[in-house]
Order: C-alpha cells, then structure tokens, then sequence
C-alpha cells in the first residue's frame, strides 16, 4: 500500500486508512484540474526548450495533458481519493497513459509550486469574472440613477428622516461603494499575478530551469522573486478573501436597504416575483429571500476571511501542511461573491419604484428643517441660534401635529423675527434638493454630472 | 413553473433561474434526512392522537416516510434542486407514493420549526458522538500519562526551558482542556435539546396540536417557552461553534507541541509513520501532516463562528432567509471536530517517547534554578534576594559553559554564605520533580493522584 | 536600571527603552488592584498557616497591603511603569512600606499563577454582576410583556408582514434569548471559580504550600488540577468572551427592532427623549443613539472573542507573553456588555408604544391569510390545496386593492366553496391570535402563562 | 440640561445621565483633536473665500483655534465629556474664546463629513509613519541577508528539514512578504487621501462651498463623489485594517521563527539581552518577550478587522451611530502595529547568529536527500524512479544511524547502478546551495542579486 504513494521509499508502514480519509484533498481540489493542466503543459514545455526533457517526452505529455482535460470534462476520469489530491491524480493517470515521460514531468517543481500555480491561475481567473460582473452591475446602478435622478426619498441618518435626496443620488452612494471594491480587485490582481513556478519545495532546484518563460507562457507578471516565501505565501489568497468581505458587506447593507425599502411599511419598492419566494405556510407571502441571502452570504465570506488569518497566524516558513485548508474559504468566497453579483445585476431591473410613497415619506418627516435653519443663516443668523430656534419650531409642530411649511408667518415670527415670506419655497422638497449644488451634493444636476463621470470612468476600465 | 412551488398561489411570474441556484440549499440540507423524517413521523403521529390526522391517514404517512428513508439509504432517491430544500424533496415524494394523505403532513407546522427541529435533532446527535471521542481520547491520554508518570522533560513557558516538570504531566495538562471542552458540550446540549416543533411559521398555529408530545416523542426535554424566538434562534448553533472553536485551539495547541517535538532539533517523540506523510520531490521527509492539518483545520472552525455571528447580528425576529446560510458552518465545523478527534485518538498511541532526549534537554538548561532560589529561601533568605544570587550564578554559568551542578562549594560561597553541601541533591531532575508534591504540582505522586481522580470522573461520566 | 528589574541578575544589558514600553500592561492591568491584593493576603495568610512565614511577618504584609489599596483608591499611588505591571508595582511598593518580609510574599507563587488568580477573581464579579443585570432587565421585559399582552403586532418573517402576535409575545422572544445568555453566564462561572494560585510559574512549587486554603479564603470552588494547566489556560476568558457575544449579538437584535419601530415609516413605539441625542446640524433629529450603540458595540465584542482565539491557537504550553494580550479584549467586553445591560435597562421603561400604529400594520398585511387556510384544512381541505386557493386569494385582493375581510362571500366562493359566512371572524387579527392557544404560542392566555412560568423561574434564581 | 447640547431645541427631556456616559466618545476621539483643527482652520478658510464668513471672522476663528492647538498641547485644554466629543468640546471652546463668529464655524458642515474627514488625515499620517517604518525595516533585512548570503541553514517545510537554504534567503524572504504589506499600505492610501469635507450630513448643503478648495487646502487628492457614501463611508478603515492584519500575522510569523531559533534546542540564534525578559521566580530564564508579544499583538489586530466588518455589516446608509466603535479598532491596530514595526528594528540588529548551530543542524537532517533524486534524474533516471531510489537509501540510513554522505560506493550500488564517485560533492551542503542558481533561488549568487533588485526598489519608493 504505502508503495503507491509518491513517496514511499522512506516509509516501513503504510498509511493509516483514517489518515487517507483526513488528509486527501482531492473533494476540494479537483477543481483547479483545468489550471494544473494548464500549468503542467507550461512547465514540460519549459524543460524541453531547455534540454532537460526531449521535444518528443514534452510532445507526449502535452497531448496526454490534453486527453486527460478532456476526459474530466466528459466526465470519465477516474478520480481516486487514494491518490490524495488533484495533482498525483492527473500525473499517475498521465503515466498510465503515455509511460517512462510521465514520469519525468515532475522534474524541477515540486507540489508545493504546483499548488501555488494552479491557485494563482484560479484565483486570476475569479477575480476578473468579478470585476466584469462589477462593472455590469454598476452600470445598471447608472441606469437607474439616471432614471431616478429627480425623484425624491427621504435621505436618513440614524435611519430617522434627515434631508431630502433623490432615489438617483442614493443609486450613486451605492455604485461608489462598489468601485471602490473594483478598485482593491484591481490592485490585488497585480499581487495575484506572480509565478511561483519553479520555487519548487522551498529552495529551487538543480535544474537549469527557466522561470521566466513558464511565468510568460501562464501570463503572469514576473516569477516570484524569493522561493521559500513563494511557496509558503497564501497572502494573495487572504487580500482578495479582504476585498471580498468588504464587497459581500456593500452587497449587505444594499441588501438590507431592498429588505427595508420593500417591507410593508416602507412600500418605497416592489421587487420582482421573479426574484422573491414564498412561504409554505403562509400563502400571503412575498419574501425578498434573494436580498436576505446576500445578507446572510456576507457572515461567511467575513468568517472565511478569519479563518485563513487564523490558518496561518505564526506559521513558520516554508509550506506546511495547514495550508491544505487554504482551498475551501477561497472557493466559498469566490463562489459567494459571484454568485451574489451575478444576481444583483439580475434583479436590480426587476424593482419598481414607487414614487408616490417615497414622496409622502419624505414630506411627512421634517425633512428642510435644515434648509430653514440654513435659510436664517444667511439672515445673518449664526449657525447655532438658527438651530435652536429650527429646533423650538419642530417642537411646535411635533405638539400641534403640523408640518414646517403648515405654520403662517405669525407662527412663524415667534420663534424668530427673520422669516420672511420667501421661507416657505425654501421648505419644498424640491427646493431643498436642488440647493444642495456643490460636487457630490444631491441636487439632479450633480447627480447627472457624477453619473457622466462615473460612465466615463467605467468606460476607461473596459 | 411557479405553480410547482409550494407557494406559487400569489405570483404571477416564475422563479427566475439565478433564483434557482442561488436559494436552493439541497446541497447542504440533503445531509438533514433522517432527521426530517424522524421529525415528520412525530408530527404525524401527534396530528392523529389530536385527531387532525385520521389513523389511516398517519400510517399511510408514516409508512410512506420510511420507504422514502430507506430509498435515500439506497441512493434510489430522485433528489430535486427545483424543489429547494431536503424538505420540500421528501414531502413531494411523499404526496407522490401516498396521495392526499401526504399533503396533509404539512398541518400545524410550517418549514421554519421543521428545519429548526432538524437541526437540533442533528446537532444533538453529533455533540453526543463529540462527547463519546472526547472520553476516549482522555482516556487515552490518562494511559500515556500512567506510563510516563516518572519521564523527565523541560517544562517551558515562553519556549524556554524553565523547570523540569514529566511527560505524564504534561499529558494531563491536555487532559483537562479537553476536560473542560467535554463539560461545556454537556452544558450546550441541554440548551440544544428543546423542541421548536409546533411553534410553525412564528406565532405557532390554530389547530390542537400536542407540543408536549411531539418533544418526547423525539427525545426532546421540553418544548420551547416561545414561537417567535424557537423560529428564530441560531443560539444553539453558535454556542455549539463557540465550544467547538475552542476545542479546535485546543487540539491546535496540543498538534503544535507534537509538530515540535517531532522536529529534528527536538527528537523528544516520533510519530508512527502510519501518521505521516512524504514529501513528492524529497524522499527523505516524514511530514507530520496529521497534526498539521489539525492545526490548519482550527482556522475553519474559527470562522465558521465568527461566520455564524455575523450571520444573526441585528436580524431583526422572526426567521429571515439569511439563517439557511447556518447550514454550512455547522457541518462543516462537526466534520473538523470529528475527524480531528478520530484522528488524535488513532495516533495517540503511535506516538514513540524519546525519554533521552527529554532528559539531556532539560539537563542542559538550568532547570533547577529555581530549586537552588528555593533552597536559599529555606535557608531564610527573603525570596527576592534568593533570585537575584541564584541569576548571577546562572549567569556565571553561561559565561563559563558549566551546569549549575558543576560549580564547586567554593564557586557557590562566592554568590551566598547559606549554601551548603545538600544543595546538589536540589539540583537533580529528580529531586526537583519529587519536591512539586501538592495538588496540581509535578511531583509523581501527585500526577498519579491526579490520574486517579479522573479516571473516576470519566467513569461517572460514561 | 536592570538591576531594579525583579529578574536583573543574570542579564548583562540593560533592556531597551523602546521595550519597557512596548511590554508594560500597567495601563490596562491596574484595574485588577483590588484583586491583586485581595489574593495576595490570601497567599499570606497560607504562608503563615503553613509556617513558611512567621505570622508577625503576615500581619506586616497584610497591614501593608491593606494600606496600599486604600493609597490606591484615594488615587495617591505612586504607579511607576518602568514596574511593568500591577503586581510588581504593588510588591514593590509593599517592600518600601514594609521591608523584608516584603521581599518574602512571592514565596511558593510566582507571576502566572498570580495574574491567572487575579483574573478569575474579575471576571468572577463581573459575571456576577452581569447575571444580576441580565435579572433585572428580564424583569422589566416580563412587566412589559405583561402590560402588552393583548396588544396586536405584525409578526414579520422576512420582514413582511407574516400573521398577527402580540407585543407581549415579542418581548417573551427577548426575555427567551436573555435567559440562555444567563444560563451560559452561570455555567461559564463554574469553570471561572477554580483557583490557579500555588501553580508556581508552571510546575508547582517545592514549598509546603496549602492549595486548599487559599482556594477556600478567596470563594474559589476548588485548586485547579494540573499547575500546566492552570497557568497557561485562559478558556474562563474565551468562553466568557463567547457567551458574551452572543449576549451581544442578541442586545443588538433588539437594539434593530427598537430602531426600526422608531423610524418615521413604522411609529410602533417612542423612545423617550432622555434616551434619544439630536444633530449638530438637523434641528428636527432625534435619533435613538443608545440602540444604535447597542447595536455598534457588538462589533467590538465580537472582535474581542476573535483575538482571544487568535491569541491562544497554536500556543504550546505553558504560559507565553502573548498572554499579555488577554486583558484588553477582557476588559473591553465586560465593559462594553455591563454597558449595554445597563442602559437598556434605564431606557425600556422610556418606551411608548403606538398600539394604533401597531393595530394598523397587522391590518394591512394580510396578516390572517394563514388563518384561512387553516379554516379551509378544518373543512377537510388538504394544506397545501388550501395554501393555494388562499394564495390565488390574496393575489385578487392586491390586484383590487382589497383586504381579505373586504371579500364578498360571493367573491370568496370563487376560490372554494368549502368557505362559509364563519370566515368572516376567522379573518379577525383578535380571532387569529386567540386561536394560537398551546404552549409557546400567542395567545394572550398562553402569554400570561409563560410570563407567569418565567417570574416562577426568575425567582428561583436570586 | 438638555439646552446646552448642540441640539437641544427639539427635545423636551434632559439626556439620561447613564446616556452621557454611554455615548460620550471623548476618552478616545480627543486624539483626533490635531486633525479637528486643521479641518476645521481650512473650512474657515474655504468659507471666507466663498464669502459665507466675513475675513475678519475667519482670521478670529483660525487666530482661536491655533491657540486651542496650544492648550491641548499645554495639556491646559478643559476637556469636557459632558460635551460628547472633541468637535463639540474644540467647538464649545472655540465660542467661548471668540464669541460669535465661533457659532459660525459649523456652517456648511455637519459633525458627519467632520469626524470623517478627522480620521481620513490621521489615518493618512499613521499610513505614511508606518510606510517608513516598512522601508527602514526592510532596509535592516537586507543587511543581514547581504552578511548571511552563504551561511547555511536547515530550509524546513512541516518543521522537518528539507533542504539547505542560506539565512539570507530566509531573510529575503520576510523581505518579500513586508513590502507587499507595503505595496498594499500604498495602494489604500489612495482611497484613504479623498476629502468627504462639504458632505456635511448626508446630502451636501446649499450654502455656496467649495469642496475642491477644502481638498486641496488639506491634501487630499479630490473631494468625494457622493454626500451619501462620504458619511457612511469606513471602507479605508477597513481596508487599512486588513492590510494592517495581514502586516501583524506576518511579523507573528517572523517572531514565532525567532522564538524557535533561540530556544535551547535549536540555538541558531540569540537575541540581545535589552529585548528580553526574565522571570520573578525562574533566574535563569531568557524570555523572547517582544517577539512573544509582537506575535501576540496580531490577535488583537485581527479582532479589530472583525470588529469594523461586523460594525458595518447590513447598516443602512447614511451615518448611523455605531460607527462611533470605528475608533478604538482604528487607534487599537495603528497602535499595535507601529509599536510591533518599531520594536521589531530596534531587535533585528541585536540578533546573533550562531553559524554552527545552523551548519550542523542542516548537516543532520538527510537535507541533500534531494540533490542526490537530482543527480540521478541527470543520469536518466526519471524523477519518480530516482525519488524511489533515495527513499530506500534514507530508510538504510536512519536504521544504521548513518548519513548519506557516509555510504560507500558499494552501499550507493545497492540501490542504484547510476550512482558514481561524483556523487559525493553533491551531497554536501555548499554543493546543494549552490546548484539552486535560478531566479528566486537559494544559491549566494542569486540571493545577492535579490538584495540588488530589493534595494533598487526600495530607494525608488523613498
């Protein structure tokens, strides 16, 4: 038994059948089969063009590499979690098929590069599916902002009435948040994109290898600069599960505010049936559970983000054996993340607004007391006495259950003698809104100016 | 398409596909079965006793859920994703073999405290087999530390040698961590074993049912005080995950001292190559793969808490969607605990003990300086000044390559007037092992008592 | 300088500047003075008793102690940071007042096993504290459950509206989740109030020490078993740490329906002005600051619990300095948790509930659908027809902007004809809560049943 | 009471006096008071030039707040928490001083864009101190790496030798893994240098500011894009945190290899007394204390990233008051990572190598077991084979205590026919190092010109 294992020789005893069972990771790491294809070819090309195999040994690998592709596709490998992981599968199956050079692919890397490869070649792959999928659903998010860019809501702090903004405004504070994680998927790309072909176990090799063609024939940046760190470094894996929490936690608190929005009492939205569930009991229901799944996919995209921190937390160098869980966090993460964005693009145009309620809610809310205190300040009125007497008069009409723009003038001259008649246009929420003029302010006119420059931004990233 | 959902009655659009794939929980849930079965046998059982159900009608259901058990052992079981969930799954096949009666199982309960019910029901079970590893494994342990009860090693703290403690101490330091790990699970089930069942969709429901019955029925000790939180509450899980965290650090502790002393400057033990793994590119390695991946998996567990957490942070009551996401970090926390405890209790006794080479570690780090400060204390020396002579002799020592026991009576004189010839029997492993003789200290006798009392613990404990 | 350290003798440089600051915890270790001392007079006390030291030398240390914790207190303590820590700077302080028997308190202990007591005797009060507020704030959700009993409120699951409860219910949900955090609370203790004091630095000691009686003298419930152990384990605090976050987690649950009920869209309740802050710029604002801090300091204490796991995974025995680490997240948790106990405690009297804005919500919700179909099921409907005639029901009613009591027995005739003019009071929100009558539901019957099970439970815990 | 708020008119009741208590956020945000007035001296500033203050009011105003700077600095400064925090105590002060035109300052801005734009300008100074801090460090590594280019040592994977690196290949290997730390620091700080300043509460104002000036006036690269996103925006924070956990896990890794390295067993190094500690019963002890604690520090740092993403995690736009618990995080991990980076190249130089203690640990550890695989490999043997064939020989030497070196040709022959006289010199440890001669290797050569391109790089980014 112990004899087919790649390692054998040392070993009097053969491995322990509950070990098999513990340490094979073949259940997680069949995944990354298309990337330690891909990485493979590369590197037997490598070691023909530089002498160390024959154009005919490198012809044969390649072309069993390749059936050996296609036969997962099609479904017929024969997977064996006796052969513990991805890579001594596809290379014992390689022998199999095409013999003696088989047997010399792994000459000059070890598992510990090859891992490192095939996740790097992963995760390149994830990451640019994402910002894709970021980039469409910003633009969706510009859709939306254009369309809405007049319409009222109330803007709320504290999740209390605060100002008015308009529905269009707030689409933009979202797509703000999402370029931003566009941007750290950017930067930790270039991270991701370093070849660690080559470091071998931890020192390199004797062979007269050539890093730099395998790092250009994978299309990565450069080859890693340092071995022992290069197979010991899970950092690209930890800094994109970080960008991911940050996103999974936008796509939450966006997710949180379709819940609120669409919840009975508010009625600021109807989301589509396409994109809602119901109850098995409750035959009246029509639940947002697409938004609460993005919610609730954000607590393990955050959970696996501290469980590769904690994974590696003190490890000495070089590769140790911890890093096997390194798999299932980065693939539940990418899994999550993708799958959230892909369907957030999906039903952002299935939500209707409603105009009409959001209208009523911010006008119910005192929202231009701002307006009115901001309107004494240009009477001249210091800032901290204009709030005071706003204060006194929201009191007034909270006891006597009126609106500001409801008090007549005489009210009005109680609480301060410079309101004049021109303070009842100020108190419209249209006015309030197109006031607030300045860049990143709310008024429609700077919401189409950011749109137009966040359209020209995602133009510039295609 | 709607209209095969259980709720399609008050859509008029159909699921969209994304919708589809990004709710369907199966792939987790499916593990539920037997629960769900065992759960739905009690409710049908207890829907005929409160005359809901005719006794036709429950033997029909009854007889029709346990064909569906054995046909999902069998792997015959026409799994569905369209259909959601594990439960939905089964109750459709139910109506499929039996007819009306299958329809009518759903009567006074609702998906949220069927799934509640599953998953205490599964927890239950798992924290009972966590309980019965952890009893072997201390006993285990309790078996190492009887035989090397007398087996000099260094005791470190801060990895430096610091007094001479036995092996068979040491092992009952691991012994009451995980001492501890068993009372909290315990204590956990007792919060676990409550039955949901029958408090429905959240507010519980209009027809007669029997709640008393259903939980003895399942072996529940009682039945929740309250609808809207049994629907709701995750508390279970959680404390379950928090206990399994720290369970996991523990074994992550316990595998970090083998890995140590495993390594070649250490050689205090070597573990059975059963439990290790080569290297694929260097024949001469035997990696102690085990209890890294016993550390590693510590990670996971980590953030399946934290995962969990954040999951129900601020969720306003009663269920929302977002709780299906507490599927994954459960199991996959029960399978690293498991697995983890399985694999600790099979290596235990592989594990070789070098007693040479804990003895020469600790003859060579002036572990017994602090029995020389002791001896001076006895000798009426105020503690401080007794530390302060003994640190200059040690650093004399140093300076001159000698043990503590080299220096001559009148190289000691030189540092204290009160040290006198019995000194070197202070200063033997031996004598300094002998002399920690009080409750919890290192001396023989004392491990032996300690061993004692826990065997008596365990026993009561079976 | 190094010779004023209590470990100069056998260091030959002086220690860096930079490290007197980076490892001194006497910022945050202070405030364990009283404990400090209290178990320092116990040792005292042991050592007289055991005749280690003269009793004329103990009632020197006593007194002297004693004196220093009245300096303290008075705040005239002379605290020196280059002392490191606490207990230095006690002892030191005890050996100027006092002289050599001073010198003679830190015979058979060492700073392990001191800081280990020290912080059991904390955490010990604080969880004794904590349980005590956990009582009252229980207290208060009975008197206002009890208040609301009959009061009708949407359930929500998804934050729709799902069928009718009452106010009283809810708070019987809160009351439910703070009763487990108590019972954690409680069998946390048990594992807190074990006495580490005697275990020395990490094996014990050689003097004659009586482990027994310092445990007695300080409450503790026994010596710990194993000195190892007992120096290096810091589980008391992690599993505080986890029932702490959970407690928060839940404190934050409710701290997000107390906001959302306070927001303009839903008026369900009024929290008084005193618990409520303003806007340095809004004059209208009034925002429930203290829920949303409530809710913002589970952040913390969930961190904390995550640095605690971090801190120890992977440690090996027994104590490392990383253990410094522990009394931050210690200390910020049991403030950030009394904190929060407390004040809502203050604050939920403050409450005004809107039972019109209640009884409207539950009415516009179709919240009594299920009763419908489960007065079709009464009339020999299967459940999940009934689901779906009730479903198409309520689908005709949006589409009319109808309620379902708005349906004319004609119109319901449509869907099925098994409904009868009997449907009309089935349709009510009262006649829906009253039929929810078995233990756990909302019925106000079985409310005042459960609020009068848990004064019964209450009481039997002061 | 209630009157002297900022925001008092509105309210009819005094805060509770536990409320003062429980919100009050002055103990930890007067730090920000240096980043409060330079704010608020260029809002002044802005709102003269756009003609809202008179240039007589703005000159009073920056004329007061320049001497409150001095106050504070004086240590003179009337702090107050009865006023919440260091914008109302600053401001409060400020009219105290000035009279009238201080109640103007706050015109235009909201204690929102305020505090945001406080901690933007101290993160971005704590980003650059600790950017420099990288570089000196960095700087230090690789002077050692240039000094220790060819001393060899055991390259470990699973804490068992491997092969043999030299010390200054590890060296560079830290290198690598701080100044991705600090590629990323960079990369945040441009999302971090961005001006919310103008975003005042949410939605912009409508008085005439001029954002650009502000942002200019104070740094910043630009001036945020939406009013909605400036306020509720923590992202850099959070961001800065995770890079700041990755940076602490990494020097928790560099410590722990320290740690080992001057444990008795392994003696490869010795760190310098002034960073060590002892003990105050132990005399002979050495402690590695500030690496102990650097490494414990990352637990503290990883909670804190885990704190700010639960803070955020589903919060509704716009500013909610839990983000007040974003400042402790922030202060907690600039503290504890600055302190780490400090200390960490104060230590560095004290650090001895002990050159015999690596030579022979590599010389015992079968660490050319590779280079011989290799060696066959050259003479046609493929990899598997030959991996096969050292396995037998190791096996042969571990059970007759010899090393590989020590076999004679007759032995050699025993396993494989390949082997001839010249495999001796690749058996040695030079030999082994030295073949290694690729890009990213270990051989001298290449070590070297890592240190040359690392230290191009460095005086690039200075």
């Amino acid at each position: 038994m112990a004899t087919t294992k790649p390692w054998g020789g040392r070993f009097s005893e053969p491995t322990h059948e509950l070990v098999e069972r513990f340490t094979q990771s073949l259940d997680w790491d069949r995944r990354l089969y298309k990337y330690d294809i891909t990485g493979s070819i590369a590197h037997a090309r490598m070691l023909a063009r530089s002498e160390i195999l024959s154009v005919d040994e490198c012809d044969s690998i390649v072309a069993g590499l390749e059936s050996i592709d296609a036969e997962i596709v099609d479904g017929g490998f024969p997977w064996s979690s006796a052969l513990e992981d991805v890579h001594m599968n596809i290379e014992a199956e390689l022998t199999a098929k095409i013999g003696e050079p088989g047997k010399k692919l792994h000459t000059g890397r070890s598992r510990n590069d090859q891992v490192a490869t095939d996740m790097r070649l992963f995760l390149r792959d994830a990451v640019d599916e994402q910002i894709h999928l970021l980039l469409v659903l910003q633009g969706l998010l510009l859709d939306v902002a254009e369309r809405e860019a007049e319409t009222p809501m109330p803007g709320v702090t504290h999740l209390q009435v605060a100002q008015p903004v308009t529905f269009g405004h707030h689409m933009m504070a979202w797509f703000q948040m999402l370029d931003r994680d566009r941007q750290r998927l950017v930067d930790a790309r270039r991270r991701i994109n370093i070849s660690p072909l080559g470091s071998a176990a931890l020192a390199g090799t004797s062979f007269g290898i050539d890093r730099e063609f395998t790092a250009r024939e994978l299309g990565f940046d450069a080859p890693s600069e340092n071995s022992l760190d290069a197979v010991s470094d899970r950092d690209f894996v930890i800094e994109y599960c970080s960008h991911a929490a940050l996103l999974a936690v936008h796509l939450s608190r966006m997710a949180e505010e379709l819940i609120l929005w669409a919840s009975e009492r508010y009625r600021f939205i109807e989301i589509g049936d396409a994109f809602c569930t119901g109850s098995s009991i409750m035959p009246q229901k029509k639940n947002p559970d697409v938004a609460e799944l993005i919610r609730g996919k954000s607590g393990g995209v955050v959970g696996n983000l501290v469980s590769m921190l904690v994974l590696v937390k003190a490890q000495p160098l070089a590769y140790n054996r911890d890093n096997q869980e390194d798999k299932s966090p980065m693939f539940d993460t990418v899994d999550a993340v993708t799958g959230s964005l892909q369907i957030f693009s999906a039903m952002l145009p299935s939500i209707e607004v409603d105009r009409e309620q959001m209208r009523s809610a911010v006008e119910n809310g005192f929202a231009t007391a701002t307006d009115l205190a901001e309107y004494l300040v240009g009477k001249g009125v210091p800032f901290r006495d204009a709030h005071e007497i706003v204060g006194k008069s929201v009191r007034y009409c909270i006891d006597n259950d009126l609106r500001l723009g409801d008090l007549s003038m005489h009210q009005f001259r109680q609480f301060s003698d410079e309101i004049g008649d021109d303070v009842y246009s100020v108190l419209t929420v249209e006015g309030s809104i197109r006031a607030r003029n300045h860049i990143g302010g709310t008024s429609p006119m700077q919401v189409r100016a950011a749109i137009s420059r966040a359209r020209k931004r995602l133009e510039a990233s295609k």
